[in-house]
């Protein structure tokens, strides 16, 4: 998407040929910042401390982690090093392992004279295939709001609540729960995102809301807590947001509160649509409670708030007695039963095991 | 309750007799100043604005209002428009208006030269009420963690889940929601509370954090989206909240995001109470979602977090984007088929007309 006048996608190689650029999201909305990612450590650095987010994001970006390895060290070691290291840095989004499993056994047969130039080859085409997923997840999510606003006056805008960062930002473009709305946009269907903030990194206040003003798209930031508020005064028309990994029964892992948004839909009729590339499907596990290890993060994450004060400086501040310590999971599991649809690029599927399987025969009979 | 050594009580007469001290609230738990209030247009400033807040702290903070209105004017004009300019202060609470009422009604009947003195007594007496209000609260919902404590291991403490701060520091002592735990404290249960953040205002971080540290109940902060996934896993036995007003038929407002806990309680089989003193309950209402009015308050509560830098100073940064608007719904309404039950001085009543009605027969039939 534009930044500015100019097309960035969130990855991409540099003019030198071999660095990876990444945008550095942790500094979003107050500066757009670059790095130049030049070895695994770099990328293992840039993947845990959420340099780069959003479960495509992390999978290419792990691609690409594989590419700079090869460069250094084409070794069998080296390759089964560098998925131990990378697989590490963060247990939730499935992406990681499958983009890390794709590039280790499409690179393990090769010469190691040519493994360097081939995973380079091979991670740019994930992210071109991750562009293309997104667009197809667009389209059909698009025909979700195109329904809506066919229910609603002319000119009034289809209220969608999204959760986190599902946008272009946490994909290599487009984004997933962000695609069906730019595409809306394109088509001139008046659409309106009201933003939950994502305590307790805040992604919806700095990277959704980010993404909304600069393309746009009409918007307003809430708390968390505000969601079923609004949605019980039918101020919320559907509810789209993304996920870490689903499994094959549909029981969806996402951002932390996803759960309580579904919840509140389920009580009020809302429609609660998850937007996934197949990627993010886990077919090898069907409980997501049981299943899906949970990450827990520093618990500064909670403690110390990051943004921008008077002076335009960026800095955190803490917002509780020094003797209280917080607990910090990522994420946590909606089961299959509050979610209306799953948006992928094939269609939208129902969220069960016979949903997926009708969209993804093949895949069930691999798994 | 106790800070540092010497017990406080949240509103006072300064010791010239007639100011009204308060503690300031906003600048918790960072600093803990005291201020005198020493006419109506502060008491204004201190409800709206925050200084104080909690419904039973509001009440009790407009009755010293109306105190020191009648040491300025005693008149019926004085009286009436105290009346109206502290009603305006805040829209949701019910205390605010049962307090005012309360006062007129007490204040009219009486010479213009008794008003003052007989409105400090009055006052003042409400203060006491209160806190005899929440020990009768204490000791019912102590009941409540008592049961589940006999089911536990011995010495595995009662996870309890709060929202907000219904605290002492929105009373005039105890508490509302926390003064069962202090009093589990007394007693030796064994109790940890999960302390919600409570955005936008953060009062759980920054104020029942603060009381649960001050008085050693070993408590962990989070983040308003983590409850859902706590309750999912079995790590929260109860939860107990405040209510700025809690209709006849016992649908509870209070503190946004409060519904969205009611909602996880509801779906993982967990307990929801409500503690709340009678002046809290509006007979006159029966619908929440129709007939509570919503405070919408400024939308820089969203954008700017208050918090101390690592120099110590005390300062807000902006989380999002200039361009980003932000709505700050500060209530919800939890209907009442989520609550367990409504912990009151009398007893623990049903949420329902026959539920409240059996406890407080003489309301219903003035209502």
């Amino acid at each position: 998407m534009n930044v500015g006048d100019r097309h960035f996608r969130t990855i991409w190689v540099n003019e030198d040929g071999w660095g990876v650029d990444i945008i550095d999201q942790r500094w979003l909305p107050h500066e757009f910042r670059v790095e130049t990612l030049r070895d695994v450590k770099a990328t293992a650095t840039a993947i845990r401390d959420m340099w780069v987010r959003g479960a495509p994001l992390i999978g290419v970006t792990a691609a690409y982690g594989m590419a700079l390895a090869m460069r250094a060290d084409p070794s069998d070691t080296a390759l089964d090093a560098t998925w131990e290291r990378l697989h590490a840095t963060r247990p939730t989004a499935i992406n990681l392992k499958w983009a890390l499993d794709g590039m280790r056994s499409f690179l393990r047969p090769l010469p190691e004279a040519e493994r360097a130039a081939a995973a380079y080859r091979r991670a740019g085409e994930l992210a071109d295939e991750d562009v293309e997923l997104n667009r197809g997840i667009g389209r059909n999510g698009l025909a979700v709001i195109r329904e809506i606003a066919g229910r609603k006056k002319p000119g009034e805008p289809v209220n969608i609540l999204t959760h986190c960062n599902a946008g272009w930002l946490a994909t290599v473009d487009y984004g997933t729960a962000t695609s069906p709305i730019y595409l809306a946009g394109e088509e001139n269907i008046p659409v309106h995102v009201y933003v939950d903030e994502t305590r307790p990194r805040n992604q919806g206040a700095q990277l959704t809301a980010w993404e909304m003003a600069g393309h746009g798209v009409p918007h307003t930031l809430i708390v968390d807590n505000a969601g079923g508020h609004l949605m019980q005064r039918g101020a919320i028309d559907m509810v789209i947001v993304g996920t870490d990994r689903t499994t094959a029964n549909g029981d969806v892992c996402n951002k932390i509160g996803t759960y309580l948004k579904a919840l509140a839909a389920h009580d009020n009729g809302v429609p609660f649509y998850v937007a996934l590339p197949s990627p993010t499907i886990d077919w090898t596990i069907s409980d997501g409670l049981r299943d899906v290890p949970i990450e827990e993060r520093a618990d500064e994450e909670v403690s110390l708030v990051w943004g921008r004060d008077a002076d335009g400086e960026v800095r955190q501040v803490r917002i509780s007695p020094e003797a209280t310590p917080a607990a910090n999971p990522a994420f946590d599991v909606t089961p299959a039963r509050l979610v209306t649809g799953l948006i992928t690029e094939r269609g939208i599927a129902a969220a069960s095991t016979d949903g997926l399987k009708a969209l993804f025969p093949e895949k069930v009979a691999a798994a």
